[in-house]
């Protein structure tokens, strides 16, 4: 955490206490059946992971004075999403990984079936609690905020971006279709846990352009940083396999631009981010270091 | 359809085409690297299945005068859901099934990632119906749709029922335990059916008991009377394999009552679900009738 600033850093470990705690909690072990199911969400849910999306959720929530307690809802079950696309992806028909955040995937833990439920559980869990009263007392907040993340989630963001991912294997990609790719892929729920802090502040749409922006070049510059770390970085602190798209032979942005112009492309993006924050003064210094944060990062 | 009334007859004749048309219109295949995940989507969504779900919903909302645009959209959602655990169910790592509705299941026609993946499609996009404007105005309504059916499709319904089905394998259950089981694994989506329709016209939760005692007792009869088709049915016109609980030693209602005290049983839970019907006038005849269905019909 040498990178992060001390704001952040300390924002980065209150969150992610936060977001475990609300795991333990939703995720206690029945005493049936269903027990390792339950065992296989927590192995995957708790402990782990930059807990960027809430914390995303969090600092965009905190420009417009909506309560911790209703941001630290939404970034879990937008984290709820996240997790279950790790466990599915890291599936051996999809991109068949044995090691995620330092433990092994839910599959190689426990079996296949267990982690195909496991994923689908926490899928169906996150609007579960967004649509629970205790989220916003505001039920077209609510709505407006599960809408978002099934849009995100779906066909037409995240899950579409997979496939498209999948496809890319052998494929010759362009940089618009990498760029179109990764936007859904990683893109859509980063954005989605920056709109849900706008939602939750109810702040209109039209209200949002500046940390639409933001949030989509953060989005955009923590992939490419992805990609770098994928070439660069090492195994142990990032604690799953690398070098797996090149060994795929699918196209990256580094495969496409070179590491120094894809640095560059990743800096100006930051640049860009913090440019879309503009209006906003010190109360939005969060946001601001977390966007230099995405490329900082060693892992 | 030789077992159902015509008046049923001609509701699931009309359901299942206006199903098929919401799908086909929600599904178009996009010129892009997703077309196949869409294919996937389609090939598992559209012209299969008794659409006993959306029947419900529309069986149900049309004794409150509940508009059947509404009623469509929202039995649509949940046949999303119930399409994509048949999906996920199908695949290797589950009940490996090679047919579904007279046709290879996805991930013979496609493959597993593809499967894996329109699955959680489907999932995301039930919640993204729900969540649209055009399915209520009353964003309250919306919001109370999407707990229901998440809480339905999750670890303490449908997905959690899945689990402890393939802990089955080999245990031995006992009756309440089969009974919670099926009462989660089918029952849970099956009431949410009916719970929606009563959201969709406003009625308020304490004066749901009669048509909660319904859904309960015809989802019961409902597996029940899949049990039975399981082991005397004929595969052809199921359209899948079957007899597959025997051969992997899980106990069913049938291995544990025998078949006479299963039909029995099956035939007092419809006569009981129509008793809770007794407050309804001529305008429930329909769910009455799909309450007979459930036994009556071959597949």
């Amino acid at each position: 955490m040498a990178d992060a600033s001390f704001v952040l850093a300390s924002a980065m470990k209150n969150i992610a206490a936060e977001v475990d705690q609300q795991f333990d909690a939703l995720l206690e072990i029945p005493d049936d059946p269903r027990a390792d199911l339950y065992r296989a969400m927590r192995h995957a849910a708790i402990g782990g992971g930059k807990r960027l999306r809430p914390l995303l959720v969090h600092a965009t929530a905190a420009l417009y004075g909506v309560k911790p307690e209703q941001s630290l809802r939404v970034g879990t079950a937008i984290e709820c999403i996240h997790v279950y696309s790790l466990i599915h992806d890291d599936l051996p028909a999809m991109d068949d990984d044995d090691m995620r955040r330092g433990k092994p995937t839910v599959h190689r833990e426990f079996d296949e079936a267990t982690a195909v439920l496991a994923g689908d559980c926490l899928h169906a869990l996150a609007f579960e609690i967004l649509a629970h009263e205790a989220t916003h007392r505001d039920s077209h907040v609510r709505a407006e905020l599960v809408f978002e993340l099934a849009r995100a989630a779906g066909p037409a963001g995240m899950a579409g971006g997979q496939m498209m991912d999948l496809k890319a294997e052998g494929a010759t990609f362009d940089l618009p279709t990498v760029t179109r790719l990764q936007a859904m892929k990683t893109g859509a729920l980063i954005s989605c846990s920056v709109e849900s802090g706008a939602i939750l502040g109810r702040i209109p749409p039209e209200a949002r352009t500046g940390i639409r922006g933001y949030a989509h070049d953060i989005g955009l510059a923590f992939q490419i940083a992805d990609d770098i770390i994928d070439v660069e970085g090492n195994e142990e602190l990032a604690g799953k396999k690398l070098r797996k798209d090149g060994d795929a032979g699918k196209e990256t942005f580094l495969s496409l631009l070179g590491l120094e112009r894809a640095r560059e492309q990743a800096k100006m993006l930051v640049e860009q981010a913090i440019e879309h924050l503009r209006d906003f003064g010190d109360e939005a210094d969060l946001l601001r270091d977390i966007a230099r944060f995405t490329l900082a990062r060693n892992h």
